[in-house]
């Protein structure tokens, strides 16, 4: 199943969007996180008539599961150059998430540029680590998608790198293009930066996760780079970047996350 | 009026809170994005029973101007460890912000920690450069907290830095404490970073605005650094940390910024 059919979405007379949480795109046990917004953008982008989430944030409030779900969306806004619109996506049992968006069309050359960051430093993705479905780990996720580690980063392969840390490359399967929507799906599909972390942290449920969609992603690989410099209190946040192959940075994202105790 | 008073909330019977938006806290004729923020993220914590909002998500559909208003709170969830609300701040003409919020009670000493970053370099207090209400800038919103800028960083008093940034000191004025929700209001109360940078920039509104309070601030003044690495396809982030006067780290921030061109 292509990417662009597992979050597709289907308008309904009432307003509502029916989706189907396809199978195999789930982490132990739950979907993806990142595939579970890009289903909602999906449905604020047809809801709002503007194909790119600029911003859309999401906070987690159940695990989703395979099987039929409804994502509501309530338009807040449309003006000139945005549309903002808030949207939960249930399951039949209880909502999943809820977040909020805001929809543009991007234009890659509007107004001045100042880009103070560079790509990660990556080998070719063919000698990067893929991940291929384990018992248990790596999830049955990684199947649905291509993410090749960094070999310094690859924690299933040899020990933790030690830094909170996750490099390395990203495509959907086959090299489907990637859209906004893609891009939505890329900043939630590394494994977690704390499994290079040397601490007794393992399983790091999200809370909340935004995306900022800065630049339509040309053809080929994205160079993707995850971080996190806050662990305490119980939470850690992780940062990422995404470039495209052309040396882009087409997405920014950050999210927080729950260190159990 | 102290910031408490300039944030209050008064529950309604209707569920909803009546707040009043103070004289004084305009940048350009506009509330300030961080005190209406401040203003929403007290009514969540209010409507939720929870008292720090670890993260809160803005966006911004209006300007706002002194005067009554309504924060309208919609608990979605209500767990052992967060509640989730998502919510809309209207003055009478129309809604102003609307966004989501997960609230929690913070505990300092939980779980691992790993901290890769820290405070920014300043000078003390008194050798920074205090933000005082000009014609027309700095705008009124300064006089009513203290913000002593980095003298590298103060684009008022000489020419831009030249790095898209901004460093300095901030308390509420007269020493009041800095609870959560003074936080929420703290990430947004520098000038634009782009004022440093050697763009044609100048005006750059909030699209969103993203907040994580990770921890209670000790009393004191809050070492704060704001920095830009991407201005691109009209737009801008501005990532902010916050760290209190016992080197902790308190808060982190990003916004998305619109650059008209």
């Amino acid at each position: 199943m292509t990417f662009a059919a597992a979050s597709a979405v289907t308008a309904r007379d009432d307003g509502t969007f029916g989706v189907e949480i396809a199978d195999g795109w789930e982490i132990a046990g739950n979907a993806n996180g990142g595939y579970l917004l890009a289903i909602a953008a999906r449905a604020v982008t047809v809801a709002t008539g503007r194909p790119d989430p600029v911003t859309i944030t999401a906070h987690y409030l159940a695990s989703g599961h395979p099987g039929p779900a409804t994502v509501a969306v309530d338009v807040l806004r449309s003006g000139g150059r945005h549309s903002t619109a808030s949207f939960t996506l249930a399951d039949t049992h209880r909502t999943v998430l809820a977040g909020i968006a805001t929809t543009t069309e991007l234009h890659t050359h509007a107004g001045p540029v100042l880009i103070d960051v560079t790509p990660p430093d990556l080998p070719p993705p063919e000698e990067c680590v893929l991940l291929v479905p384990g018992d248990p780990l790596p999830p049955p996720f990684v199947g649905q998608v291509e993410v090749r580690l960094h070999p310094d980063d690859a924690p299933f392969r040899g020990a933790p790198s030690g830094v909170a840390r996750m490099r390395g490359w990203f495509r959907l399967r086959g090299g489907e293009p990637v859209d906004s929507i893609a891009l939505v799906q890329a900043v939630d599909a590394f494994p977690p930066t704390s499994f290079n972390a040397n601490l007794p942290v393992s399983w790091t449920p999200t809370v909340e996760l935004t995306a900022h969609v800065r630049r339509h992603a040309c053809d080929g690989y994205l160079a993707c780079a995850f971080s996190t410099r806050n662990i305490a209190g119980g939470y850690l946040e992780t940062d990422g970047e995404i470039w495209d192959e052309a040396g882009a940075l087409v997405a920014q994202s950050r999210q927080l996350q729950l260190v159990p105790v």
